[in-house]
């Protein structure tokens, strides 16, 4: 539950089963001896380990391979059916919930409108009755759970689990969210911001050959995921990312929420278009009312999105200069209108960032859809789960 | 030579030498008991890789400890003794280099006035000869040598070493630098920007515990080195952290050379506050002028440098909440001149980001000083070379 962060000083442990498995899980088939011969383990050892990874479920036999004779070596592959994981995506005012099994497959899926500002205890209250429905629909024994993933809408210490100051969760501040769902359901729960695991659900299911993505939320508010080297990038304490109060050139003005002026969500945001709108005689209440503008023909909204994705554009064109990444994926609410946004965000970006950072830069619409938030809480879990040198301690069986 | 990034994938190999010299890089002695219960590692493999690690000169025995009965178990510790690294730090106009051991003490140094703007060969071979005579004066002899590493001020693409389009290195554009370096000294050569390895140096000596750390090097030039869970964070093509040409708000008016206007460099650099310090009468050439007239009592040149600390402080409050560093350490020569540049930075850092991101946040001066560079290019060889995957394929009597 740690926000875990590689050390120059760490120390690879011996390769146990729980690296065995990382080594199957990309689908191939291995035999013993080809396990052998890749983890530089003896032979006997990867015996024992095969035999635990196997009594627990997550490898199975997966048919036989051609051999020089006699009896053809059996191979083992990745069991993604084994277990499965429950990702909950809670937003301000819509929750999702997710089975999936260990490759991200979704299994079951449920939803519900739920503020988040009832508290903690009502809406954790759902989240725990749903997935234990939801584990009875999947019809799957809640021994096969894994871990449960929560991705909140706002600051998240993803080491505690906690919410930080979250501007639109009274009650929530420093709230022991694992705490309270893992001592109804009985496995362990983590808990990040819906960016970070919308980020993950993007770049684990659409985009897995970028190491290094921003994910971009444009919906009520304006937040950021990074995937850093494959993984999510949280920084010193898991507020990476919070680009919605950083300045916009120009924009000095408006005022935020947060106390300060010029912030990109005071002009950017689904809430302040939609003030902006409202403004000039287009009455809408929030991202969902711009984007049905924005599809119905309005001028003035397609304008305004338009110029959010620049002001979001000018943002980034900061964050691509500082952190060179390879893509940029837009998603959100604001996202759903058509190219608009992501038009306004390309133009300011191929314009502002330096050749060398753009040059191989690619921008573009989220893939996951609805449910990438739900997935990406269901991912977190199966990392965290089968990252080898937790695993290892979980597996019986084991010796180096 | 990669740009090392690990992937989900990525599967660690059996724990060979390089791992128990990773573990032993801390200092402290153990005996092949020790080292056999922390990795997990058969005895008897443990005492091959202790005796091909003795072989190669990296550990050495550090005495006996206490043991229960008969003859006291053998300890073994790292040896940074045992190899060396040449560090090269190229500036604009004047080039440093330093022979450090493995734990980046500086043996010897040198430097020289040599303007980069010569191009790479008559540059290179300077590194060369003075490689050869540090050596020399050093002391040891040429097997002795691991590697090299240089840093040039302007964008490198760190996997394959050489300059991309560098604004003030007119014939170094795609130029092989470590094919250059290494065909004359025949040892592996690793590139890098000025600032990324400034970043590592000042990571690696005086600021180890904060593996988020964000390094500024305020100076002609202005430039970001990103040290992200312990390591340089380069991003897709090493481009991370160039954010000289980050639009700073309110200075729309300033014409950068890159071609935008409203670059962090075009107001806050040296080059621009000599601009402006001789516009206003007070003649100066670049950053050593500046600090020169600040350091002389010249209210123009102070508020001028403090104004550039709350410029660069504007930018870095956008990177403090996205990247959420632990850690800001400004470096540079207009860090020289007292505490009026990072005086203007922390006054906007604290007042513009989020509290969550700055409530642990800390902004330093660099401690390093002018050897940052070099030391922070060895360094670069250092981990590259004892990294435990590559180190366990040099040396030999390795057995699973």
């Amino acid at each position: 539950m740690t926000d875990d962060s590689s050390s120059r000083r760490r120390v690879a442990p011996a390769p146990g089963a729980g690296t065995l498995l990382q080594l199957l899980r990309d689908g191939v088939p291995r035999t013993r001896s080809e396990l052998a011969a890749i983890t530089g383990l003896a032979r006997s050892t990867v015996t024992g380990r095969v035999d635990a990874l196997l009594a627990a479920g997550l490898i199975a036999p997966s048919g036989e391979t051609a051999s020089t004779g006699g009896r053809p070596p059996a191979t083992f592959a990745f069991n993604p059916a084994a277990r499965i994981v429950i990702g909950a995506d809670l937003g301000a005012t819509h929750a999702r919930l997710a089975v999936t099994d260990l490759a991200g497959t979704v299994l079951a899926a449920s939803n519900a409108d739920i503020d988040i500002a009832l508290g903690p205890k009502p809406v954790l209250d759902w989240v725990v009755e749903a997935s234990r429905k939801i584990l009875d629909s999947a019809e799957r024994p809640h021994g096969d759970l894994l871990g449960i993933g929560i991705g909140l809408p706002g600051p998240v210490e993803h080491s505690t689990g906690r919410a930080v100051n979250p501007p639109i969760m009274p009650g929530w501040d420093g709230f022991d969210v694992p705490a309270y769902v893992s001592e109804r359901l009985g496995v362990p729960v983590l808990v990040d911001n819906d960016v970070n695991i919308m980020a993950l659900g993007e770049h684990f299911t659409a985009w897995p050959e970028h190491e290094h993505l921003l994910f971009i939320k444009a919906a009520t508010g304006i937040g950021c995921g990074i995937i850093a080297s494959g993984q999510v990038y949280r920084g010193a304490q898991g507020a990476a990312g919070d680009m919605g109060h950083i300045r916009v050139a120009g924009a000095d003005d408006a005022q935020c929420r947060c106390g300060n002026t010029g912030c990109l969500e005071a002009v950017a945001s689904g809430a302040a278009i939609a003030a902006a709108l409202t403004a000039q005689g287009t009455p809408a209440r929030g991202s969902i009312d711009v984007v049905e503008h924005a599809r119905a023909g309005s001028v003035p909204a397609l304008q305004l999105i338009r110029q959010a994705g620049r002001d979001i554009g000018e943002v980034l064109a900061g964050a691509v200069n500082f952190f060179n990444p390879s893509i940029i994926v837009i998603g959100g609410s604001l996202a759903l209108a058509g190219d608009h946004l992501i038009a306004g965000v390309r133009e300011v970006i191929y314009q502002r960032s330096l050749p060398l950072a753009t040059g191989h830069l690619r921008i573009a619409a989220a893939r996951t859809g609805e449910s990438s938030g739900a997935i990406g809480a269901g991912v977190m879990v199966i990392e965290h789960a089968l990252d080898p040198s937790r695993l290892d301690g979980l597996i019986a069986g084991e010796a180096a």
